[in-house]
């Protein structure tokens, strides 16, 4: 059942942190069950700490009628998906919410009722956080910290020349289930719909795969922003440019079967952000490596271009090689 | 002179950030010039990480009208007083920030401006962040990180029956400050006037003094909900009641001269918040140290009370210890 936003009854901070929030602290020690100001992490050897935060902003990152419990992983796993297409094993997490006036508690409950879900899946903690009311947009800002090996942090400088690029996963699924929320589609069958628009609200964070590129891949990337947009990223960081197949995009059968599998389709898909699946390069020796390790961690992997030499930036090729135009790259937040 | 929040033309995120928050980030290497996805922080030999989330939401921790640069600067401060007040030393901030669409570029190059101005003031620098537009109020939040020596973090549950009570600083003087600039107050003289909106404005992190206070204090917290709140979670933690003597809380003269030297200004001032001075708790014999370490780091402390065994409160008493009764114990968030 959907929790309504409106309030019925004025909210308690202290009593929301110590019923809601502090049992989510509770696995780990460093965060004192939220009673004291701070957070404290001991350090793991050998190990370097990793940092993101990352906000989630209604109107903005979700839609208002979207169920608490979405809304609240999908912050989570924004950030934790970072952290997995930099090989990094998250650990805990920060918590900020601007919480508006007309939210009812129910709402919150749910909210904390998924953190705590996600916490278990993957393996985190809440370290410490702070809510507040907010006259504005509902906004959640989660800083994630995990921890890679010393000097194993998958960056996006790593690319070579003659590289393999490849993607994890399906992309566009998440903007047709956008579309199909906002009610620009109908026409999805039920399964289809269902299927779209999970991938919209609730983002599946490749960690185990993320970890298993360590060592693999030669550089990464989270694809959140569109994954022409990020692969530029990379090719721009790495100075190489990165060719992208088209024929060779993973699209789901669900997307195809939405709006078609057409051109027009894969530009959409390649431009419209929100996937988090990990891009990626890998020598083409490792080609098996990257195999593998899709295969142990369950996880679709798609070799879709390769990295030359370039002025560093990236581009979308048809079956002639001939570059597809993009009316833009991919998602900006402005 | 002062930005204006109204925009004149659209920004762009990534500019934005290549142009004011990249060079914020210039002097952690870990940061990548924030041209990756996450920070990267190599642990510190015998340390722990101290960790603060914090955000300032505009109609709520600020006003419209005030300044971009204090705006930054308070956003950071309150994360770092936290910090402060736990005896660890700042070393790193994470910044996401939520932009109303009608912000002015100006207003932007304002606030960066300011946190250069503070990185170089606490030694600290910009580890990672986020911008996003919203449709609502204009919130930052700032995760805080910073270092102790390993068990020396000073906590709130350490206070023990006999345990003098001090405060740094002066208490109420924000509070003053806030009604001076909504416009409650009008007849302060100009120079008081600066001074308590200033301390409304720009808190300043007692770093130096929290640091001086590893080893002696036994309890310690950030004034920042009101004092007699703040030292009611001390003796909520520590199972002790903290006695505050009402005739020793510190007032400045700038307080004293607008409100009086009442009690009614008192209560006003130990239950309004926004001081983001230290209160802490330290045993009788410590008192020599307390106030070297005091004189040292230029910090005006005063002792304000004593822990006695109770029920794990605190209460603020006449000079003829009788409980002054509170209409509310201080700030909440909701």
């Amino acid at each position: 059942m959907m929790a309504n936003r409106k309030a019925d009854s004025p909210l308690d901070e202290f009593e929301l942190i110590d019923t809601l929030f502090a049992p989510l602290a509770r696995s780990f020690a460093g965060a004192f069950e939220l009673k004291d100001d701070v957070a404290v992490l001991s350090p793991r050897t050998g190990h370097e700490l990793v940092l993101k935060t990352d906000s989630l902003i209604e109107s903005v990152h979700f839609l208002h009628d979207d169920p608490a419990g979405t809304v609240a992983q999908k912050a989570l796993r924004r950030a934790l998906s970072d952290l997995a297409a930099k090989g990094a094993e998250p650990h805990l997490y920060l918590l900020a919410i601007a919480i508006p006036v007309a939210t009812e508690r129910s709402w919150l409950e749910e909210f904390a009722a998924a953190l705590a879900s996600d916490q278990r899946r993957f393996g985190i903690a809440l370290g410490g956080g702070e809510t507040n009311r907010t006259p504005g947009a509902l906004t959640i800002t989660v800083t994630a910290l995990g921890w890679t090996p010393q000097h194993a942090l998958l960056r996006r400088n790593g690319a070579k020349p003659g590289d393999d690029v490849w993607v994890s996963g399906t992309i566009g699924d998440a903007c047709a289930g956008l579309a199909i929320l906002k009610g620009e589609e109908s026409s999805a069958d039920p399964v289809a719909r269902n299927y779209l628009v999970s991938r919209c609200r609730l983002p599946e964070p490749r960690i185990a795969f993320g970890k298993a590129l360590r060592g693999i891949a030669s550089a990464a990337i989270d694809v959140s922003d569109g994954l022409v947009a990020d692969l530029g990223h990379v090719g721009e960081a790495s100075q190489v440019t990165i060719e992208i197949e088209a024929a060779a995009i993973p699209m789901s059968a669900e997307l195809c079967g939405l709006w078609g599998n057409s051109e027009k389709t894969l530009v959409r898909a390649v431009t419209a952000g929100d996937d988090y699946e990990i891009a990626f390069t890998a020598p083409p020796s490792a080609a098996g490596a990257v195999e593998d390790m899709a295969r142990q961690t369950n996880t679709r992997v798609t070799r879709i271009g390769r990295a030359v030499q370039g002025p560093g930036t990236a581009a979308l090729l048809d079956s002639l090689s001939r570059q597809i135009p993009l009316p833009r790259k991919g998602y900006t937040h402005f």
